[in-house]
């Protein structure tokens, strides 16, 4: 061996994290899990699932529970199943019409929520604190004494800058360069990280687990309120660009005759496909709102044609933009959310028709396009997701002072 | 230690070719570099790179020389450079306008190249194939005999399948479907694999690892011939997308009044800002080819207005649909390859206006637009890169015989 003592212990206590790392990922992922399936999962071998899996019982992180014999041969692998209690994070939303929190426990089960209208329009920075950290107390107050969150992701419909925990722009709040990570860090005093991302890419995140895209690695969710933003998984990492901007796909130019933008270009996808659009072209206020949508598509169903028609011109320009997207990305799926799930009944078939006119014949032929399946939730649920991601990474850093005894006691 | 002993023998191994594949590739990305550098870019322990170069210099892939004392304090670092013919792979590239072919050493060093003109239009596959393969005779002829390519890469002007090796669609070639990897195989005779990529993701991954976003690791390539395509760099890995037809940015829908694509849609960015729009605005043949691009822009210095008109036209639909990207994928560079890396002199004012006016002020003020520093044969040398990343991934499973004996030297 060419590594000295030293160093092949430090190496086998990496290969062990990341061992107990792929048995965690895979429940969190996919639910309890024989261990046999496991084995096949993780491809590690039946002893060393056995070894893993007594340390994460004896840290109480999984239980073990006899499994029901399906009628396959051997003897019947026992249920390992995640502790949903033993880790949780708290989840904040602000969304355009809406503020939510989730306590979401280790393999993704929601263990309490609540969503509450705002009003549309400008926040200021306090405002914004103010509602969320009301209700994350709230929250706490429904929850288990001692119950501590291992983090804390909040989802907000504008630019987010990884790096800095800025919101860069947020043009439905009014804000550019707003410091709400560390605002909201102060405040909630939790003492652990807060993430803050793009709720269209926390979409794409949720959906990619535990919603519409579950089997497909190549995925862009694209997600209407009042403005349009994209989420892009590829290979199964979500693509976040160099600063974490990246699925502003709203902003792409795709009709240089069309009305200016709120962000000072012209004609660009969000004019044409937005909220906004929709609403004056089926003859409602444009700042209408939920509301106005609804009546939109009581219209649109009752066959009244300045519906219809708001709905073909939404359709035709939704398919136009997302081959362009397809052409650029060749995703496997396509995810509608928000606004584009709600529409989806009235313009599926004008999206698809845009596509096979307009998408390239490689790419088109192997993407499919379908609603969003966790519906308003999703960057709520993506942003719990994320704030789980140190954790599955390396679940002994995370699940800490529990997993050190247990390590211990097995060396 | 929860392993086996059985199961950390595996691991250490594991882990000893993770290491050999860390050296190699710094040595190939990098340049020569010492023991200490390779420290700090690997992590490695000094002992550990002792051994592991120790390994590499005793199978003749790396030499060690006495480093020349740079006034630093402690022993000089003897300095460790690859044996760029201990591999090397056949690169090939079918281009508008001509074919070429490299060897190229481990290490990147081009060994021998030839390009040679080809006449523009549809070409059946036999015709390619016998073209590429009395490239590859004629480059294997000039090198020593006995040397044996690792791997052959191809780089294509077209949509190519990643899984199924087929060209799915070439518009320049007249091909649909065509398994060039296959019938190049059974051709050439090398008894290794035979990679087909698109050209533009090549030229991504050889401008990324060796010319003008070197230092970048969200990328943008833009290259222009005939046609527009795109290669994409994320976190410094190429994004291929579900089935490697990712990049088709020149079929991005941005002018719905403009003219209809060869691909079947109307207003494809390509329709703008390709060979065929600069030429006919400035008054040239659509299908004038180099020589008429080469008088445009002599007509350009030279101040005559119409070819002047012309590049600002495609200057500003290019920074239009630069926007819409910038905004969709968050790169830090932008590298504009082929065609735009000629007439960049001309048109680089009114593209980084473009980008001011359209994109949105977080991404666009970390974005850089560069010319391609690799020209013409940036796609070749993104070729060669794809062949080797095999090897750069698992030197021992490549260098083979000679690894394994010097394992059992050093167990």
């Amino acid at each position: 061996m060419l590594a000295g003592r030293e160093e092949l212990g430090q190496r086998s206590e990496t290969v062990r994290r990341a061992n107990l790392s792929a048995i965690v990922r895979a429940l969190h992922l996919r639910g309890p899990l024989s261990r046999s399936e496991l084995v096949a999962t993780t491809g590690l071998t039946r002893s060393a699932i056995r070894s893993l899996v007594g340390d994460l019982v004896a840290g109480d992180f999984v239980t073990e529970e006899a499994a029901v014999r399906l009628g396959t041969p051997g003897r019947p692998s026992p249920l390992v199943r995640l502790v949903d209690e033993s880790a949780v994070v708290l989840a904040l939303e602000i969304a355009v019409d809406s503020a939510a929190v989730a306590v979401v426990g280790l393999g993704g089960r929601v263990l309490w929520s609540r969503r509450v209208e705002r009003p549309r329009g400008h926040s200021s920075l306090d405002e914004i604190v103010a509602d969320l950290s009301h209700l994350a107390a709230t929250a706490r107050a429904r929850r288990p004494a001692g119950e501590t969150p291992i983090g804390v992701g909040v989802a907000v419909a504008g630019l987010v800058n990884r790096a800095t925990g800025l919101v860069a722009f947020a043009p439905n709040l009014g804000w550019v360069d707003i410091p709400l990570g560390d605002r909201l860090a102060e405040v909630l005093q939790v003492g652990v990280p807060v993430g803050i991302a793009n709720e269209a890419d926390l979409g794409a995140l949720a959906e990619v687990r535990r919603g519409a895209a579950r089997d497909a690695r190549d995925v862009l969710y694209v997600h209407a309120e009042v403005g349009v933003g994209g989420g892009l998984i590829v290979d199964g990492l979500p693509l976040s660009g160099s600063a974490g901007y990246a699925g502003e796909i709203g902003h792409m130019p795709v009709n240089p005759a069309g009305r200016v933008c709120h962000c000072g270009s012209v004609g660009c996808w969000e004019t044409e496909v937005g909220e906004g659009a929709l609403l004056a072209r089926a003859g409602y206020p444009v700042e209408g709102g939920t509301a106005a949508v609804a009546a939109v598509l009581a219209d649109a169903a009752a066959g009244r044609p300045e519906a219809l028609l708001a709905l073909d011109h939404v359709g035709r320009w939704l398919g136009l933009g997302l081959a362009g997207l397809v052409n650029i990305l060749d995703p496997s799926r396509v995810v509608l959310g928000g606004l584009f799930s709600r529409i989806y009944p009235f313009v599926a078939g004008t999206v698809e028709a845009e596509l096979d006119r307009r998408a390239l014949a490689a790419p088109r032929g192997l993407v499919s396009v379908v609603p969003a399946s966790l519906g308003v939730d999703a960057p709520l649920l993506g942003a719990a997701e994320m704030t789980f991601e140190p954790l599955l990474a390396d679940p002994v850093a995370w699940l800490g002072p529990r997993m050190s005894l247990v390590q211990l006691a097995s060396a």
